[in-house]
């Protein structure tokens, strides 16, 4: 509760026109839903400028579905990330309007009321480059997550330092972009690139795609962390979901 | 033997009371059953005040089975940890008695007189939390280990740091428990934020819940050890036995 | 601020005692002093039980001479760790009462008024072993701590299991103590031994002696970590301070 | 050369404007200097909005000093990092104009035509936050590279986790930012705190503060790494410079 | 675009026998095809002197069929490494050339027009040495990418160093060789023999055979790191096709 | 080939006894029998004292077949480690006289002749400790390998750390042995409690026996590497065959 | 004390030679000498056939005095490793037999009266091998260590892998030996060539020689434990002093 | 002793021109110089093609200087790496033609007589880049061992991915080199983009330049190891050394 709320209560408290119990209860509303299990944030939309976005992994069906049931209820739009088919098809048989990206892995619940849905931000474009094709599965939850939260994105995969060509055919697009998330396994050169061509800022995604030394994302992580291009950040290996909503948080700065 | 023992039979013995060679029997009493495979240490239970938990990772079925029938003998109340349904199965064919808990894969049997049972802690109540609802299963473990040990439990389960006034919320139940288990994966900052609300004694328990450089728990092991929090101690990466275990440990202190 | 203590404020301005303006400025008082390069946290000792301790490593000796005056103002007994001579001496120009222990590299600084020292524990011993000679620091850090926190504290030094009956010798002592710390590097095997002779918590210290694969005590960490014996907690490499506060912090429990 | 000027080339070239020659002189016009040791890059300001930084450690005075020389001629600021104080006097005798924060061992040269000058950013404010008072010295490094590259910067330092109350006072600063570095060593909690409070993008930087299995900086690095907050992204250990310098991008963003 | 190629255009844009308009579209030519989840690098032929190799891990079925056709309609033999037996199949259904090499898990697709072929290299012999026979795959993959890009190759394989003669019987056909590759996982120990006996370039390929604290590679890629005989050089752990195609790359120089 | 043999040869040679081109063949003639992707090592019996083990991980059913046939043909007594139930059947098709050790997993092959078997060694009993029940295949390959070669062995199992007497009990049999081998995963501190107790040499095999931190092993091997006993060395992580191995070496020394 | 001598002292009591409070007496008696900072172990040389050695490295020159003087008093030899000039002249200040080996760093202290000293071992030689110069100081401390136990000792440095002629130079002492230190640093390979020629035990020493990749021995340390050679253990890295006490240890088995 | 050698050895005594004895020295002479810490490697020129190298890290003076008197007695070229500035002086006193370079940290003695010198390579040039100013220490050491090795080089340094056209502006360079050594630490993704422009052989170096989760040079080691460019290899950490003697090694063949 913010200091102006509160004072605010304090002040109905003292012109007689609440009781302090009822101010107390009022102050200690719990801005979450207990599930036992789970404690749904539904306070995060109004923190975060976004509900909060149910990770999937390690969780049961059971439990993918009764927090999206409790999501759904409050929010115009719902997302789930490293959604496995069953847990979709568990989640689908109680909300009809869930939504399926198997490349991406994520369900999308929107309400049918379009005006309630983030408004499509006009600021600019996040870019999203691939190093490699076996990239495209975290590029795309990258993608997705940025979409829903009302981004126009543009995907370019399979650009990797091997033959640069194909990265300076593309450099027009990279310098049009205002956001870029560039998405690497294997030696995780990309962002260096990237980020030594343009002024804008880059969001370096390791992947675990690679082998033998590449110790499952490790040698990109190292890689990008420390990259000699200064405006390169780092999020966690494979962690699409991260650089989207960075990438979205950035791009409607103003 | 203590000591005590010792001069005892030593005094014995002076007195003609007992044969040097009957005394020796007495002492080289071996508080063990040796199975072959394993040697049961009936004596733990003297010694520790619990009887040996039977971990059943890596052992056969056949194998947990014969090391509870030698425990279940001897002592009013056993326990495994990390059992499969599978162990779990043909430990019930042979001991009607012994109850699963799926969630923290353990196998309990009481024995029916109850005045055996470890007696209800009063002291206090020991308090789990766990940062989300994937570390669960850990946290039940912890859980169980602790409730058969004879302590009162209570669980706030998925209050991690990300939606902090979930967990100030539970502030009160915080600051009245005598014990505290956190348990969380992924960054483990919860116990570092529950160390600095109270001065209560916080057992941190690191799970391999996450991904990428989580390195299967490595990532909050680090963060707990590191905990700039005052009160924090780490146990091993998902061992919530070792948490449950070192809480009543403690609870029961006076 | 509790939410008893806010109540009480809501009750002062619903009975017309206190104006909405003087409640807030209440409500908003901020518990520490903003020594710009440190926030002083004079109310951790309300909450946590003991004031703030000042870790030294990395601070100028203006920095802790600063902060060690801001706190000696608000507390009867102020303690530093892991400081240096210079660091103390700087200290003892302007704080008489600051005493320096060399060997647990301590500063210390008590009120003249007894009557506010924190009250002798008697509940219990603290025993604090270490496995070797080089062990003796960061053990006498733990024992340091431990001491200024009000606890009777008992050394045994140099009983490291390569020789397993020094250790033996102590039996009786180690059963008689309320708490245990045990410190040691290279393989960290004593803290597993205690925990095995006794049903006492243990507090585990990996120290950073040894060489080569011990790797500054990464090895006594992870031998620690994976104690077969239950009972056994783990804090940082080299963390007396940590050892010696938790220690205390149960040994004060009722 | 970007197409457009390529092709602007070729029309003069087919309108007879220029000779073939000329033209290809003007296309491999190399836009940096060739020092031999280095090539210092007088491109980089065009390309991505500042001139290029440089970074002092491993270099000797005489090549710092060659290499400010070459840029101070073409830009009207210039900054280098991870200066020495002798490295700083060996500028300083050259280039009258230099200047030294020797807790941010920054050097910065400015030309005296303010005009030249990086505009002031009117957009909003860089808040940085360190966990400790040892994490001051980065937390200093972003705070002069932001600043130098035209930000208005807000300092507050000392907000570790240990005591969160330290944290929230500060809560309508952190959420008045625009854009927040939160520098910490350690366990690296702050950063997913600061995460979870507001939706700013978060910049985090971890500190080789610490000791033990901190491992200079790599407990950290994963905590931040792992962030359980969305709207987290990662730097390089003690890397102020990168962080300063990105958040400086995304707050010129519109 | 080379300078010289460059040049040309601007000449025959200078004499008027190329518009503007056309020279642009020549030279912004992209030499790859753009296959949306894939950018085929046909300029590779040119650049590296053979053409990309498809790296089939982490690609669907689909993906590496459309990838091999558009490589096969522009080049007269192609490769892909890492193929599964499905992989090798699908593809094979549409591109009846196709041949798999079950034990090094390649498809080489040959165009019938012989002449088109890399010519066999006639300045020597690439030797291929492995330590043991689980090390074969990774020594067949070296083989079967040397063979295909027309070297001459000898396999020597099971000729670890725990007996020694296994080796010094095969030195006439080591010193024979014009590049030598030495295949070994577990201690690595092979490349530093053969290298301390002969002057030719090895190429070490480390292993992910073994167990334990071989960590899945690590421990001989160490190993050949240090190599204590010159003239040693490593590539990623079971990266035989990187050692085929380094060797080839040496063995055609002249 | 020694020099003695060589001198021989020579003086054959010298007295005409010897042609110099049948000299040539005795002196090169190979020692191993080359079946291609495997050159089996005949001398090693001669060198070493004991035939090629044949370690079956990594390698086909047919692999070990034609290896174990080839050994069997000039070795009155084979054997072959880390065989699966099914590389045993395929070798037992062929060689009636094949025996496999399931726990150990194990296949013994011996000559019906017994007087070609290795002497049954009477210098002395090899012990094999295990300190749980989980490491006990560890513990019975290295007992396999011991009493193939000859060795009396001796198994004691489960005596781990956590109830020390269980260990003691057994102190005369560790007394009485001449070597001894001590298994343990987890903390791996039951090598240096043996090491502390007797003059006996303690050769140390850490498993990969535990969860979390133990890391597949690696904490055990530090723990051993680091061992503050006296007398203690080490093998690789769960190599029963390599302690086995070693004992059955110093065992016969005289 | 064994059960055999309290079988005697309670035979005794039953005798009535002697009374409880005196077989307590005798029973209690510490074979160690308690100096506060140190146990003394005055019973290592009954149990593990030599007295304590200390280790000095860690210890202040005052400690290490005394323990050498508590130590001097009981036994006719002892050794201390890893000692400074400075400690050793402090030694010899109170101990004027004290002899330093400084290439060693150890400290020898001999009882004048010859006939005390351990036997000169007849069994055999333990031959010490080195791989580079760099590593003399680790085989030296091997070696003295070998030689004040009794045992004759002979040295061969630098006869790594580079050139392997330079090995089997001396493969007829290698024969000869009886036991086999082989000290080796950056690749490590030396142990395994070793391993492979004879079939005497082979004790591995990794040293922290080498740079880069050989991460202060971790390198070697690796190569040795996957040594395919039979018959290699290993100690820790730069544990000269570990390897000679087992060769001593295995030497004189009989 | 090449086969054929002993074969004429052979015939010479079947011929009665040479005696057994004769015989066996001429087999038994040992190629190189025992200098007791020290075996100097004289074969090593005929076998390896140039004579051994001296690595001054880790030996005193006295033994550099007995080395390389001991090699510039047999060899016309006589080359020490590592070397500090006391190491050369010591040299100096004794070989007066020694010549040091302070940025490589090599020492050179060359015989006057030039005819014997290492002929100059005509068949191409071997290229060094460097990423930065600060890897060129390490470039330099490349280059100093190419060049005593009979080599063209060429250097070009501080071209790092950060300013690609810096790079690019050297192309025509890196096309005409026939071997490339890339020498980079931080992210170390120089040599892939070298790789991916060229067909040249690639030697990649790591460096230890960067700091934080540089890891002293593992972050570039395994940016290179995982290079997607094909042709690319890789040497230890600053072994420049390794990178220049290897490039010589392929820019020979033929």
């Amino acid at each position: 509760m913010s200091d102006a709320k509160l004072r605010k209560l304090m002040e109905q408290v003292a012109a007689g026109e609440l009781k302090p119990e009822e101010a107390m209860k009022q102050y200690s509303f719990s801005p979450f839903e207990d599930l036992g299990m789970a404690k749904v944030d539904h306070h995060r939309s109004t923190r975060k400028g976004f509900p909060e976005v149910v990770f999937c992994e390690g969780k049961t069906e059971e439990q993918v579905v009764k927090i999206m049931q409790s999501l759904v209820e409050h929010h115009p739009v719902v997302l789930a990330t490293r959604a496995t088919v069953e847990q979709y098809e568990a989640v689908k048989k109680e909300i009809a309007a869930a939504e399926y990206n198997k490349l991406a892995r994520t369900i999308v619940v929107r309400k049918a009321a379009d005006e309630d849905q983030p408004a499509q931000n006009d600021h600019g474009r996040i870019l999203i480059l691939s190093a490699g094709t076996s990239d495209i599965p975290v590029a795309e939850e990258a993608a997705a997550v940025a979409e829903v939260m009302g981004n126009s994105v543009e995907r370019v995969f399979d650009v990797g330092a091997a033959g640069i060509h194909r990265l300076l055919h593309f450099k027009e697009k990279i310098s049009d972009a205002n956001v870029i998330i560039v998405v690497a396994g294997m030696d995780g050169v990309l962002p260096t690139l990237v980020g030594g061509l343009v002024d804008k800022p880059v969001i370096a995604v390791p992947t675990s795609v690679g082998y033998g030394s590449a110790f499952e994302g490790l040698a990109p992580l190292l890689t990008m962390m420390n990259s000699c291009s200064p405006g390169v950040v780092v999020v966690n290996i494979d962690n699409g979901f991260g650089a989207g909503y960075f990438a979205s948080m950035i791009n409607r700065m103003k």
